[in-house]
């Protein structure tokens, strides 16, 4: 686990001076002058359950261990930490192996549907939406304070983004503290990884919230569901399955997120509105997003 | 093809007002009053190659038959028009089946690949870049007088993305001259689409420029250049990949393209200055991408 110098409150920072986070490419401005600018490295990492090559997510390359145990957990493979009994990543061939002790019903259900229509990619989605059958998440209060000192304290925590742009970041919070900070070139990568750190540490969902720079699009609100997070909000747009979803899992959904303004669209009895809003900040236009809306 | 009324450049515009691509839903913004906000729909679509399931794409829906034709010819699996037999697109099970005369050479791969690991998964991201071995882009030239014409006029097209946003954009350019404009929650499927359209009409690519509102990551570079076109331009930024892979291949990376400012990382030489910067207007922050930064 990284505890960032300065930054106190959180348990995992990001750490834009990482060696291989970033590289320096020399190109040329709208002037012709030449220009070096950090770029985000980009590679692929190719997750294995046991023997069953399961998935290639292209990321960053920080915490590979977290990201494939938490992609794994977030499509229903992996229902706990006692069934892993190792997590190996291979550097050079660019994989995680994630071993159970007993084979998972995933491997059943791939090799029953390599058999009938030959490839599995289909299928992914569909464990992911049958994972939610069922679920109900904790009617955990929020308070609109806690969302503006987050948005607050995020955008101003140093991190590949403010460095190089073109990167997604999801924090797992606590009432109004950021606990862990995860950021990637796809913002579901991010998301896996603080699913896979919640589950190593064997952290409690019911009392967080995640905050994420990405859309609230079906995936990021299953994932958030299949992490039992009862609050998911985003400085992003929505997705009308996205609020279909979270309406039906009873999670609160809240996006737009922008200075003082943000819209709620589902889980509205969970938030408490005791923020000032007066008081709480434009925009700053220094912290807007740049170069990442993708 | 669309033909939108009052935007005469296009062949094919966004139709933002056109029924099922956005839904009204209401909610409360931070005062708890009650708002209306139009939110982009999201449907899974599952493309079928013959007889074999690819894949199944997180789509808003509208033009399924491009985007299926161009995600199969992105990936390498269709070499031409003339192959396809028969595109059946059917709205219920949201399927779309791609016929072509003789068995492609992904088929055989599929199956091969899925006899000894089970799963076709790793292969698609391995069959892209097989696709670009040796390939060489026109040098075509792109004046930087196009460049800014072309961000203006996409800009201030009515699109989804100006009425609901959390949307990415992809357009198909001539010299100054936005053609084609592609929408989707995914951006990969925008530039798909864009593509599905290019084979259907049997367009040329070599003097084209793809202008899109993504990061310019290490898929975005590879489609574009397996789709010919030597010039891809964005307002977001870089991946380290995404550079490495379009110097590679020849193809002209900009981006970072707000107001008078880009960044060229790849492909100068085929970069003609022409433009006097200083007529070029600043980022307006009306035009700034709202919600989308997924």
């Amino acid at each position: 686990m990284t505890i960032a110098d300065g930054i106190q409150d959180y348990l995992v920072a990001p750490d834009p001076s990482r060696a291989g986070l970033t590289r320096a490419v020399t190109g040329t401005d709208q002037t012709g002058a030449v220009t070096e600018i950090a770029v985000v490295e980009e590679r692929p990492l190719t997750i294995f359950l046991n023997s069953q090559e399961v998935v290639t997510a292209m990321t960053i390359g920080d915490y590979p261990e977290y990201l494939a145990l938490g992609f794994l957990r977030n499509q229903g493979m992996l229902r706990s930490a006692e069934d892993v009994t190792s997590v190996q990543y291979d550097h050079e061939i660019q994989t995680v192996v994630v071993r159970t002790a007993s084979q998972t019903t995933y491997e059943e259900k791939l090799r029953k549907k390599t058999r009938t229509s030959g490839c599995a990619v289909g299928t992914v989605f569909g464990d992911m939406m049958e994972g939610l059958q069922g679920l109900t998440l904790p009617a955990t209060e929020v308070r609109t304070s806690w969302l503006y000192a987050l948005a607050h304290k995020i955008n101003r925590t140093p991190s590949l983004y403010l460095g190089a742009g073109a990167i997604h970041g999801t924090v797992l919070c606590h009432r109004d503290r950021p606990l862990v900070y995860m950021e990637d070139v796809g913002r579901h990568n991010a998301v896996d990884k603080v699913a896979g750190w919640m589950l190593s540490e064997g952290v409690d969902a019911a009392d967080k919230i995640l905050y994420t720079t990405g859309r609230l699009t079906s995936e990021m609100v299953i994932k958030t569901a299949m992490m039992g997070i009862p609050v998911l909000a985003s400085r992003s747009g929505f997705t009308a399955w996205g609020v279909e979803i979270a309406r039906e899992v009873g999670l609160t959904l809240i996006g737009r997120m922008r200075g003082q303004r943000f819209v709620c669209l589902a889980g509205e009895e969970r938030l408490i509105r005791d923020a000032d809003i007066a008081s709480v900040p434009e925009d700053d236009k220094r912290h807007r997003r740049k170069g990442a809306e993708a």
